[in-house]
């Protein structure tokens, strides 16, 4: 179903956790009259369906028949203080898979339905609790797979970029304000053309032009990339990407690969989410088969946003290793690492550029993850500390709106009449709204809201 | 550290929801002035310091330097009317990984550490708020891979393992202090004989079989069945294996086998958590490869608790069917399905006991999935709705209790002092008391709360 068909009145309930053994669990209900609902599944059904807003109700979710599924606390809230807008509540279940859907299941048994995808959060946008920009933050901050990008969701959940929106509209419908009276007073031309302002438009689209750098500045936090570990089969490979997993306090996953080529990890490497390959070793081979391994090796490589390559700093570079490092230049950032360099003497000989490391002590491994960092955020503008889009959608809404005010600029400099320049500052006003909800179609909506999970 | 050694004093935290993407997620505190300390990581400081006990207070947890964090909702706790027994407070976030960890650092940042294995619980048990049946139960209920698991362990959370103890309890207490009673005065020998009523401690020991009894009866439901598919090539193992899959709405996990011999996953069977195994198929052939494959298909078969064993309708039996079929009879159950029933004509070949059924239509596979629950149940006792204990732990000290109780039985019927029979039930409560916690040692709960997760 999309999410613009969703039935908005019927009561829902989700799962709001994720589904694996842990110490507690959240099932989640809304809709008119939910605790009221809820109070069939409940072993103090008066004390839940009586609870005040924003208080929490002890007792046990019990199943058709009045046997007990579970203990719980139940958070329930009145409407409109929650964060759907919706009477809801918030049941804290112990954390078991069977255990929280033996909950889920009672209180579908209570006359709830399954949520759609981003149902709650669709209820919270059509309620006037969330403007687009933060309802889309909500799924940014769950999706954040570094701090770096959490905190950019937090700042727009937190409202900074509907804020900076709302104060750029200001600018634009002040200047069209002042347009319109005048336009129903047209007999004196030398007034129309005196009274448009171009200043505050300018400063819009210049404050859109930042929100656009702020974007691509973003790239690289929000999108992640690709660092592959390349070496000889004795260089330490293996070791140096255990020991970077280690060292990684915000490591999200580690899995072993479909095929046994390789290894892959999702590591932050400063702040930028970077999926880690350890590849098959390269080595001086006359066997068809290795060859191929090795070129493989060399194409993942070369496909990389940036390539750590390891020597065994006991033994040094050999032919082959500049081979396969001038042909990976050829198309991107390489890193050497010098590795094994806490055997005696063997850190000396570290060629210009190359960082000394050992995976065996984990000396070297910051500067290797810093200098990584620094290599893979090299062509990015710097990170502003300010407000930023959060999806392509809005990216693109902005520059519509940008691009606007600019023809609406141009076209008071040409000398067209007032109500095409007004055509465009209306439309930049139709592409800002767009971005925070208030103008968007059920396309838009779809879209949106389908990228969410189930449960919020 | 061991349980046993915690400082209950401090002030813990610890993320309480499994660490995936999902719509929320909760990191629990407890301790003295829990509410205080967090306060300091809250928007809403004054709030959340002066909150009521089980009340939600809405605002955004912040970072040392104030910065926000993720906008949240804390449940306050005032003690005791907590689950640990003091102030406390869980803080619902938003469920991503990122932002559940930067939650939780922001918390330790207020002068909370991580809590160890189980700490909560132990706490809840040493503050009275539970026994220790009731802390196990928390545990297994997390555990629970079933519906029916989930049930009993529900049962002893509500205390029903508990009160039978507490009963039991009072009918040994009752005949010991008869005893006491008569031996301050021994003067009078036959009233001392003559107060030992045999009827309430014999009551005590068969209440205590039959615990004993329940266990053997969860065998199945606690430690599950293994079930094994085999069958030629092309009868479609694969197919049912999926069609088993998609119909069980309690699947825990379906995960493919780290060799590409079979695939495994966990399925709900009537309350028995099955793995269910699809092997590779029985081929004829001359192949000594292929003939190791059809040998390894057989002893996993041999090894399980139950064999489901394909024959393609359309085709029929054949003499390698009925040599594999014979061979796995010899140690195991196995049932025949008569798959691929809905093509024309095919089921009316079922021989005796076959199932017919399509993986194709789902036909036959809920006949298929209780014939498999009733040959694993076939050698079990009926499952009691009664209490049961819930450990391994548990069931030794009930039988040592009953143990105990039947020693001072026939003591007393031999004609043994008074004095003997009283140590015996003296054991026996002394056993009982381990149970429930009251006479337990720091070793037993090192073992009990060391196997808890993090977060309970």
């Amino acid at each position: 179903m999309k999410p613009s068909e969703y039935d908005l009145d019927e009561p829902i309930a989700a799962i709001a956790t994720a589904l694996a053994p842990a110490a507690l669990a959240i099932v989640r209900v809304s809709g008119a009259n939910s605790l009221s609902l809820l109070a069939a599944r409940f072993s103090r059904p008066d004390a839940l369906a009586r609870a005040p807003g924003n208080t929490l109700v002890h007792g046990w979710i019990v199943d058709g028949t009045g046997t007990r599924v579970d203990e719980v606390m139940v958070a329930c809230y009145r409407a409109p203080k929650s964060f759907t807008g919706e009477e809801s509540a918030e049941i804290v279940c112990h954390g078991g898979v069977a255990v929280a859907l033996a909950c889920y299941r009672a209180v579908l048994g209570a006359g709830f339905r399954p949520a759609e995808r981003g149902e709650f959060t669709l209820r919270a946008f059509a309620h006037g609790k969330a403007d687009l920009t933060r309802s889309e933050a909500v799924r940014e901050i769950i999706d954040s797979r570094t701090d770096a990008a959490r905190s950019a969701a937090a700042d727009r959940l937190a409202g900074s970029l509907a804020g900076e929106l709302a104060s750029i509209r200001d600018l634009v419908v002040r200047s069209l304000a002042a347009i319109g009276v005048e336009i129903e007073y047209p007999e004196d031309e030398e007034t129309v053309k005196g009274s448009f302002d171009a200043a505050p438009v300018s400063e819009a689209a210049a404050r859109l032009a930042s929100l656009e750098s702020a974007w691509a500045a973003d790239r690289l936090v929000r999108e992640g990339a690709t660092v592959v570990l390349a070496g000889k089969t004795n260089a330490g490979k293996s070791s140096l990407f255990n020991a970077i997993l280690k060292s990684d306090r915000a490591i999200v996953s580690s899995a072993h690969g479909t095929t046994r080529d390789w290894l892959e990890a999702e590591v932050d490497f400063g702040g930028i989410p970077v999926r880690l390959f350890d590849t098959a070793g390269i080595r001086d081979t006359d066997d068809a088969i290795e060859a191929e391994g090795v070129a493989r090796s060399r194409a993942l490589a070369r496909g990389a946003d940036a390539v750590i390559y390891l020597v065994d700093a006991t033994r040094g570079t050999d032919a082959e290793d500049e081979a396969f490092l001038s042909s990976v230049r050829e198309k991107t950032a390489a890193i050497l690492v010098w590795n094994k360099a806490d055997k005696a003497g063997a850190g000396d000989r570290a060629p210009e550029g190359a960082i000394p490391a050992s995976a065996k002590t984990g000396a070297g491994i910051s500067e290797l993850v810093a200098a990584v960092a620094a290599a893979l955020a090299h062509d990015a503008s710097p990170r502003s500390d300010g407000p930023a889009p959060g999806s392509e959608r809005q990216r693109a809404a902005i520059s519509l709106a940008r691009a606007s005010l600019e023809h609406a600029l141009s076209a008071e400099r040409a000398g067209f009449p007032l109500d095409a320049v007004t055509q465009d500052l209306e439309d930049a006003l139709s592409a800002i709204g767009e971005i925070t909800g208030e103008t968007t179609g059920n396309d838009v909506l779809d879209a949106v809201f389908s990228s969410f999970c189930v449960g919020k």
